[in-house]
């Protein structure tokens, strides 16, 4: 069956495989009531946030408590060569979890433990189900604190397999940098484990980096250790408006490239503060804003903020509002955590379409103010926001689903973004990752040379390519 | 043909290929004075500061000096099916360069350009060829440096190659963190490129970390974009001695658990200091030490200091001797820095066995404490220093290569500290890389399967078999 038209408009090489009944048999019998096929669960587990038309959904959903529940549904899909797409949340935006080639669901929420706390190693090993804000929760009488913060609760595994990142990556880095070693099931459904708890490691290539970023295409992560961090001693939070998007983005960059090692640097243009203060009732001044924090000791914490204030003011930054106390810091970071949702309740029904691009710093204005200039000339309403400090920004058109004219609108301000921050040396993606979405754009960034690379490895690790397929490259 | 005794006892799997004289030839019509077959020339291209006995030499050593010299001496190699081995300075410590399975040599010292400076992206492209000293006097009038310093002025290329990392890890990272992008001749002779200079992205599989490690087994580095740093505002070095190891050891856990952002954090013990104090006359107490560094503004300098300070005393560090100047800081510097050549010196005609194990912080002071005891009682001179910060430390045993038993008993005491720090969830290399040396060791730690699945990659992406191959792993 052929995916809808605009899908396919995107995405051309999409096509579903059978699934045999006797596999879905063989599935029952294994799983009994851990496998549904009942409608309504397969079509939660289709989609994601992207703003794609569903296609049909998996046949089947999985509910996997353990790796050995993992490795059996992996390889009794092996048998029949049916997909299989791991599923947490289902907060992805590129289309990960959509079933283009059909095949099964496999949900690991239920896989969902802490496993170890190893407060004097800053590590902790967890299972793919646990949350980001489960974690954090779990492991806060240690004094420690896992930073990397994608806005959506969505699961470590998840994370892992978009190499997510947010708003404290410009001081802690993203899933690249924090994820230690991982316990995967290939698509043979043997289990290996990448990495050690070792800080670092010259052992052979890299299969921790490998699986961190690909998408579920080339196993199933079933257990994921990370660094964590010592809570900082003083944590500073500030919010400071500016009289235009350039100028504080400019702020911004000089806070980089003077070295200051700020926690978080976000711009929210003004459409993004107003929607939030409707949403929200913040009464923040509707001007562009960059929230910023700051971790360290108090003296540090003190410095890094007048440097920063020093350089707001130069760029005519006013209204810079502190907050020391956490519920102080909760109600300014509300502005930019309800952003999301704030933007889609401004216009009913709508959907939204995310950018990504992410450029070198000193190509953030330039990247980032043609944009701006081209959303507001084309009508369609939109939000913007952007974990500046690492030149990486997110425009959200809202369109409404129904019309497709608003959608072409939308990816067409889109492929301009791109192919700008490509000429300026950047990224299409800074933290969503390729899914369905990005595709095309991969190939211009990587090069037909590196992105056959990456099909060579595909087709070496998965020949049955049942491994979410159809997503990062066609195949 | 075979390889030694000693070295096949390590190795079982070498052998030496064919090379034609018609690939001779061809490279020679190709290259002209820019290929040699001279034997002294040779014989300086395979072999590495490894303890290795030496195999027969490469067949010719190839001058590249741009990414097409790199293409069209792989595409001829890969005609003949004939092995290519990168080369740089020849400071590879596990036997990465010997030309176990015959083949040609790459030389890429004359590929010694800084490409690009960008001091406002924090970011730097150069040849493979550049030194990281070269690179920081290049880059100095910037006020920026880059800090992966492994101790020899090794290329970036080959510190890319080998995952490198060094002194300054603990606060900076290693080359899995600090190399952006690559450009890199594959098996067959293309031309790719992997990453942009943004600082993060999510686009496609990580070939960039699969690259960085890879040991020249999966193609050829021609070009990397690296992360540099602003020199700190202020720089403070301090020499502290300890009434033990453990003393010394537990000093650092403690600093490290409470999160300091120490710059470095170096042990050397008391044999090193004395054979340091021989080789340079710098009137060290013979008794283990720590050198530390910080980096940051002048009061987080010193408030780092002031920490540090009241841990060592707690565990019994005294005599601290503090170094602000570069002059200073230099003097303090050149026991870490000699101490190689100081220990090489001490036992005239000695070869080091070098040890590389990396352990969880906590389980330092377990792995380090039992292994000196070892060490000790085997009788073996031996140097030991640790960037003891990640949990690092090299034992370097002082062979006379002449006797085999004394490289015996070094392996042997290797062999258990390796299978002690595996026991630790650690890794048998923090930084020196697999090379000839460890690939038994890589099996145990990571697992067949882990292994096999390198294997399926290196298959997939270099069908022939021909870049460095017999590193790692057999095949």
């Amino acid at each position: 069956m052929n995916a809808p038209a605009d899908l396919a408009h995107l995405t051309p090489d999409v096509h579903q495989r059978a699934v045999p009944q006797a596999l879905l048999d063989a599935l029952a019998a294994r799983f009994g009531a851990q496998c549904s096929t009942a409608m309504a669960v397969r079509v939660q587990h289709g989609r994601d946030e992207s703003a794609f038309t569903a296609v049909p959904p998996p046949a089947a959903v999985v509910f996997a408590e353990s790796t050995q529940d993992v490795t059996d549904a992996v390889t009794l899909a092996g048998e029949y060569s049916v997909p299989v797409i791991p599923y947490g949340v289902g907060s992805s935006l590129e289309g990960h979890l959509l079933a283009v080639q059909g095949g099964i669901s496999i949900d690991l929420m239920r896989m969902n433990r802490v496993l170890s706390i190893n407060p004097e190693d800053l590590t902790v090993t967890v299972q793919p189900g646990v949350t980001r804000k489960q974690l954090n929760e779990e492991i806060k009488s240690t004094g420690l604190f896992f930073p990397i913060d994608p806005g959506a609760d969505a699961t470590i595994g998840g994370m892992s397999a978009t190499r997510a990142s947010g708003t404290n990556a410009v001081r802690y880095g993203t899933m690249r940098e924090n994820v230690l070693a991982l316990e995967v099931v290939t698509a043979s459904g043997e289990v290996i484990r990448t990495g050690t708890r070792a800080k670092k490691s010259s052992a052979g290539y890299d299969l921790t980096r490998l699986f961190v970023g690909s998408e579920g295409t080339l196993g199933v992560i079933t257990e994921i250790t990370l660094k964590i961090y010592p809570l900082p001693e003083a944590i500073s939070a500030a919010v400071c408006s500016f009289p235009s998007i350039e100028a504080a983005v400019r702020a911004t960059i000089q806070t980089i490239q003077l070295g200051v090692p700020i926690a978080r640097v976000e711009l929210i243009d003004q459409n993004t503060v107003r929607m939030v203060n409707a949403y929200a009732k913040l009464g923040l001044r509707e001007e562009p804003m960059l929230l910023m924090e700051f971790h360290g000791s108090p003296a540090g914490v003190k410095e890094q903020a007048e440097t920063v204030q020093e350089i707001a003011s130069e760029f005519g930054g006013k209204a810079f509002e502190w907050a020391t106390t956490p519920e102080e810091r909760t109600r300014l970071w509300t502005a930019r955590h309800n952003a999301y949702f704030a933007a889609i309740q401004s216009k009913p029904g709508c959907r939204a379409i995310s950018t990504d691009t992410c450029v070198p710093i000193s190509r953030l204005a330039d990247c980032l103010l043609d944009s701006v200039a081209e959303a507001d000339a084309s009508g369609i309403p939109y939000f913007l926001v952007g974990h500046v400090g690492d030149g990486n920004f997110h425009f959200g058109y809202l369109i409404d689903p129904e019309k497709p004219a608003e959608r072409e609108t939308a990816e067409a301000l889109n492929h301009k973004l791109v192919t700008r921050a490509l000429q300026l040396e950047g990224t299409c993606t800074g933290e969503h990752g390729v899914g369905l979405h990005k595709m095309d754009f991969l190939i211009t960034e990587a090069g037909v040379g590196a992105v056959d690379m990456m099909r060579t490895i595909k087709r070496a690790l998965d020949p049955k390519n049942i491994m979410n397929p159809g997503k990062i490259f066609s195949m």
